[in-house]
């Protein structure tokens, strides 16, 4: 078996997977940056339901682009999307990403208002001075929570990646962000995770 | 849209989603062990193939329920899935999850000889006097080097879980990792991730 692997080093291995994904994928009328988070997405799942389900709202990349140019803070509401994001492209375009989930305050204040704490982390990250790109891969709530300071006119979030899985409540958190006149990539339906809210920042971040 | 949706707890929210996992998806010869592990993966990825890709090498979760009680020693092959493994369970188990993959002197030594930072980091873990439960989820570097331990006789680890993704050499080397007598799970075929390998090991340790 060992034998019938070929030997080709990481950088090859990325190059020769987008080969195959762009073999195997379906075209569509993407832009050449949405075109690139749509097969980052299948690099990351093996998933071609990616190249269905991604929604940009208009201009999305140029203005994540710009964002992140711009060394934006990105806020995840788990861990694992943060810890998926890259460190080295972060760095580069001195971007931070920060998450509060996991912050012994913000379980305390979930708890004490019987809330979830991805409402009470949306909540930090509003509070924020700076601009804020959210990248959500986990918590339907947490874009509930967006939409209703949206709407309510109490917070104007700078972009939104809006891609929790799930079952239950998911596709619809997603649809309300879609509704908004917000800067979003959105993956539609129950498909997502923190590694795909991971992969679209990675390949926004890619492109510069 | 907003009042489509039902408001129940995180935790009505899971036994909802494993519900409608549970009623869409095909029926199997899994153990209860197999069946969670199974749920557990599609919960994470919305993706039903897992019903089909999942190999459990036999008594293998009796096992890894075994490693998991007695407190293991988990290695990753990427922080994003160390990041995805519930810290609650591991601290209850007295388990811990390692990760060398960003250790500055990984990222030397890889560069110095030419290899992969997957490769080195799997050496790292062979050295350790405890035994090693691996949950790889992005490397098939990684896969083929505990296989050249494994068989040259270097190094026996105590449970590989199996998962990268990827479109190059990934599905090869778990099959490698299927031919030997080591128990393992693994996700055949492309799909995986640093998701799915933190999944499996959730769903291993939520069953103590």
């Amino acid at each position: 078996m060992l034998e019938k692997m070929t030997w080709v080093s990481p950088g090859e291995i990325e190059a020769r997977s987008m080969e195959i994904i762009s073999g195997e994928m379906p075209s569509g009328d993407w832009t050449d940056g949405e075109l690139a988070v749509v097969k980052r997405c299948i690099h990351t799942s093996a998933d071609f339901d990616y190249a269905k389900n991604l929604y940009f709202s208009p201009g999305a990349v140029d203005r994540a682009l710009s964002l992140l140019r711009g060394g934006v803070t990105i806020v995840t509401d788990t861990n694992m999307a943060a810890a998926g994001i890259n460190k080295a492209a972060l760095t580069r375009l001195h971007a931070t990403v920060r998450c509060f989930m996991a912050d012994a305050d913000v379980a305390a204040e979930a708890k004490e208002r019987g809330i979830t704490r991805a409402i009470v982390s949306m909540e930090r990250a509003a509070a924020l001075e700076e601009p804020v790109f959210f990248a959500i891969g986990n918590a339907p709530t947490a874009l509930v929570r967006l939409y209703e300071m949206i709407t309510s006119g109490e917070f104007v979030p700078a972009f939104i990646v809006a891609a929790p899985v799930g079952f239950v409540n998911v596709t619809e958190a997603k649809e309300l962000i879609r509704s908004l006149d917000i800067p979003c990539i959105i993956a539609r339906g129950r498909k997502g995770g923190s590694n795909i809210a991971a992969a679209i920042c990675n390949a926004l971040m890619y492109q510069i």
